[in-house]
């Protein structure tokens, strides 16, 4: 895991990794965040969700909302905060412009920042979308047996961009994102029924084996994330995944959009076992 | 059922229930509404979803969405048409403005107009929100071996404003409306266990028993559709119902919005086991 910190807003030198990130409630991550610490989050906080974000103006929700509910499963939205609202239900007593240990921000569909703090980008007509993550899924996929490879390797899972597009909704249009785990063939069955009773963080696999059938060239070249080994005798399996709604507010470009920075997620206060379905 | 025909606007007299309305197709049924025919559509088309509807500007759209989002039980969204959109692919080759037998027009708030044919009121700018139903789910119901008290009566399911009241989303706030269905004592949990498997269409019911706890005063004096008898050892229970979203805006008070009247429901081309989960 990548331990650097890159914030050039929050007061991070005196902050470090604590021995044991798993165990941490989300509100102690969050205010680690908060105080500059900026590392990819797998693995923290054992037992609660992880979220991906998207920020863009009011002027621009209606057709990101209707992005999501037209793509639900790379799009799972978990919570939306009003115009200009930076706390709710899912990050209760904390800050939505600092709670998140990097973010990406977009202006025209470019990226020109990556900072751990966005509170000099804030303005009042700024919707928050919470957007479900394939990270909740994984402890059930180890309990299932099921090694996950990025967690065993130490980086951040590996990201690609499709060929397959999204349904669009006003001026948002993209490719589907997927993220990738290399499952045993003998377990690729139970690694879609368990992740299928997840349908709030992605669900389902979209796509299991040949990377080329959906326009990915060259597995070890991810778009976002970390490469991982595929080992022998292991299948890709392919996940919707929430950074899909950036891929296509990149597209939109809207004057200025934010989200998190791929696997810097918000921690939030909900358990991974709310989204679990029987 | 009644069979009255109240349709100022569209050639009504010639239109006449055909005898079997259960094996029409949608496109069949919808054609029937469009030449006039305005009765309730309980039993119409078996084995394809029906839909509750409600038309807003698009300055109010985003609210509409973000408030389904928030109540996904009562506002299950099945499909929107993009502003001035009139068909799309629940409704192959229909439209929206004169397929379904009866809307319902409210102006600031207040219902205007009940006319079988909406075109005379539709605008550009306005956005179709096509909503989950539990008639979806009557036919598991039923084959499951309970019976739907109001579909053995031949009346309108009976529907109440409750004094739960919806998490609000911008201008958007009303009460939770339901639908009951008096259940035999022995079978609510069958019934809860069938319909939990319908999420998109309301899903397992929100409350069981007394109608006092949710304030319905009176169960035979229901707010929209028709009383059903309460047979002895019966329970009455209640699932979350699409009526909701167009009591929370008139609420709001738009300036135009348009729903389906109650129990006279979009017949859609989307199979109800599209809805099923595992």
């Amino acid at each position: 895991m990548r331990h650097q910190v890159t914030s050039p807003t929050k007061p991070s030198a005196a902050v470090v990794v604590p021995p044991d990130t798993a165990s941490l409630s989300p509100a102690e991550a969050r205010a680690l965040f908060r105080a500059g610490l900026a590392v990819p989050t797998a693995g923290w906080s054992a037992g609660y969700a992880q979220a991906n974000l998207i920020i863009v103006p009011k002027a621009q929700a209606f057709d990101v909302l209707l992005f999501a509910q037209r793509n639900p499963k790379p799009c799972p939205i978990l919570g939306v905060l009003d115009a200009g609202e930076t706390a709710g239900p899912l990050l209760a007593g904390g800050d939505i412009r600092t709670d998140v240990p990097k973010y990406t921000v977009y202006e025209d569909g470019v990226k020109v920042a990556e900072p751990t703090d966005i509170t000099p980008y804030w303005r009042d007509d700024l919707v928050t979308f919470i957007v479900g993550c394939s990270f909740t899924f994984e402890a059930a996929l180890q309990e299932a047996g099921i090694r996950v490879a990025h967690i065993d390797q130490g980086v951040n899972v590996p990201m690609y961009r499709t060929s397959v597009r999204c349904e669009p909704a006003g001026a948002m249009a993209g490719p589907l994102v997927v993220s990738m785990r290399p499952i045993p063939a003998s377990q690729v069955a139970d690694a879609a029924r368990v992740t299928s009773r997840y349908p709030a963080v992605h669900g389902a696999p979209v796509h299991v084996g040949n990377p080329a059938e959906i326009g990915i060239e060259d597995l070890g070249r991810p778009d976002f994330g970390d490469p991982v080994e595929v080992p022998e005798g292991c299948i890709p399996v392919f996940w919707a995944c929430g950074v899909t709604p950036q891929a296509a507010v990149m597209e939109s470009r809207p004057a200025l959009a934010i989200g998190h920075a791929p696997g810097h997620m918000l921690i939030t206060d909900a358990k991974d076992s709310a989204y679990l379905v029987p």
